[in-house]
């Protein structure tokens, strides 16, 4: 397959591309969608081929012995993120959105702080508010260009009543790979304020060259408050099938997650299972090789576009495909500068202000897409903001 | 598409056919699978078609504009049930087990009573007992060879802490087809005990032919506190697809399951939108007059065979595709004749205890499958209970 191909998704109940007129106004037949995080290509052959496989057998029933599903996360998680894992730890939620809801859910009580280094994902913040928790927004700096943490700050901010952390590991936007040492100082962070430490590692598989992604599970000390998060949804472009797993290393907190999800009713759809143990193998593993390549490729053109732009700064993703612009240095509003990339470009972005404090003067564009619509879409901005050559 | 095809679904990941070993010691090679509650056909055409088209298009991405999904439903609830619907009452779960806990985490609190008229669906007791509330049982009389409500004994078993009625309508196990008069009586119940009435009907399109179904929803004055329960998964036999729909008229009780769906992170997959988008069409509708035609010729074949053995009786199916046969006029005890199912017939039945109190003398045959194979079981019970001639 080549991700050059250009797949036309408009008319397919596609969020990203037919939900972009009526949420932002960019209109449908020559907008550039760059908001939802999903990319524009198809899955692996491997995975097309399952998918192929169960429409042939064309029996939808109750899915039964998932133990090859579970041998293929615990393959992936060993051959491509040096973590062994029991194949016990693996609970499968309908999605990692779902999988925060239920660790909020298992893990907190109504009115506790869920801690969060904002700016992030922004459905985090929207599942610990539902649930009536309080989202503690710890906020980053940013240092060479990069988000970073500051503790001592984040100490002082901690008032007692924060019971969870919710981490992006790689983060997401921004596209930090945290180092083992930061990663480290995050455990001992949540140790110190002895807070369940969520790490959603969704982005881990999407990792740019030279940077090196380290599970939260190989750091020491963290086992006993750890949820890891993982999913061959972002990774694999296959967020229809609303499949994450959940992964609890310690017995306890495994005990506690287990009886939720029981009393949840929650069991995984068949699509999602047999989709994931095809994609979690030696195939799907050069595919992500290729992909990642080409989002690198999309990465640096991008990338040297915004550069052009006085004013305007990308933060240069050492993971994720979700560039990351700061608007600040043109002095424009944030109404000025997206009325710029909605209407005179043409393109839908995430607004920043979504993701949390920190969040104000950026928009988070989506690069997974084939190379000459972000080429398109660099033309787009360049002329949107040529008044500032 | 012909329901006599015999399709082997051994060896795919198949809860009925691959665990029939593992739970019950019936073999896999020569064992027949009358457990589980799925249909061993393949869905309809147009259900197939969507799947196809899904997979020619290749991208499964987050699912956006649900419009036409929620029209299919109205469309099918008003040509098929006589029920005019609002798209804004209805809630997509991952399933109706995680659809029945949900409900009841949006609607009783820890210690609750929730009742169930038993015997019934195993998982309702399930949820409502892993979610920390009482199941309550009121059992079923049986008159004329059907199950009957008895509200006299319910009235004095309430405590005044029940707050939520689980009904199951039509009937599963037993197949009841509750006429208007009996559904003003529970929706009466209901409101005598201030209960939220949650009525699963997702067996309301197999109905056998000189019976009607009617939605609880078409009775006066139970709107106020009523929850609907609807899918096409076990309609269509797309149960792997974990798609239903939680109904609500009422905007109080709609506001409040909203908000706990939102906590929850909860939404649909894509494989279920589409294809129950498919099903609920004229081609879907026609599929399943055809499949009721066939369930109804199976379900008089094994009932003539149950008729046969001294001892042995089937509750006359109204609905559903599940017999519920009583072994009681044998003598036996209960290990005696589950034996004789089991490893002398080599047929995966449900044990009656499972469904609650009443169910002790009962097993329940799934005959969901091609003719053929239910001749087969037939002969093979006949065989294992040839004694008693």
């Amino acid at each position: 397959m080549s991700f050059d191909e250009i797949i036309d998704r408009r008319g397919t109940h596609c969020a990203k591309w037919d939900k972009m007129e009526p949420i932002y106004g960019v209109p449908a037949d020559t907008g550039i969608a760059m908001w939802v995080a999903d990319m524009d290509f198809r899955p692996p052959q491997v995975v097309q081929t399952a998918l192929q496989d169960m429409l042939d057998h064309g029996v939808y029933g109750y899915f039964g012995d998932d133990s090859k599903y579970l041998g293929a996360i615990q393959w992936w998680m060993e051959h491509r993120h040096g973590w062994k894992l029991a194949p016990e730890w693996i609970f499968t939620t309908h999605g990692l959105v779902n999988g925060t809801a239920m660790c909020v859910d298992a893990f907190t009580k109504a009115g506790d702080g869920v801690v969060l280094f904002t700016p992030v994902y922004h459905a985090f913040a929207r599942v610990i508010s539902a649930a009536g928790r309080q989202v503690v927004e710890c906020e980053m700096a940013i240092e060479g260009g990069q988000y970073t943490l500051d503790f001592d700050a984040y100490d002082a901010q901690m008032t007692g009543n924060e019971t969870m952390l919710v981490f992006c590991s790689p983060h997401n936007p921004g596209g930090r790979v945290w180092s083992r040492s930061e990663l480290e100082q995050v455990a001992a962070f949540a140790k110190r304020h002895d807070l369940v430490l969520v790490s959603d590692e969704i982005h881990h598989d999407l990792v740019m060259p030279g940077h090196t992604h380290t599970p939260m599970a190989l750091i020491d000390g963290v086992a006993d408050r750890l949820v890891m998060m993982t999913a061959t949804t972002k990774t694999f472009n296959i967020a229809g099938s609303h499949s994450g797993n959940v992964i609890i290393p310690d017995p306890k907190l495994r005990e506690t997650f287990a009886a939720r999800i029981a009393a949840m009713g929650l069991s995984p759809n068949s699509f999602g299972l047999f989709m994931a143990t095809a994609a979690y193998s030696p195939e799907g593993a050069a595919w992500v090789d290729d992909l990642v390549s080409y989002l690198d490729g999309n990465r640096q053109i991008f990338d040297a576009a915004i550069k052009d732009i006085p004013g305007l700064q990308s933060m240069s993703l050492q993971s994720t495909y979700l560039a990351w612009v700061d608007f600040s240095g043109t002095g424009m509003d944030r109404s000025e500068f997206t009325q710029r990339v909605e209407n005179s470009a043409g393109i839908a972005a995430n607004h920043g202000p979504t993701f949390g404090k920190g969040g104000e003067s950026f928009l988070r564009f989506n690069i997974a897409t084939p190379r000459a619509r972000v080429e398109e879409a660099c033309n787009r901005l360049r002329e949107a903001f040529k008044d500032l050559q």
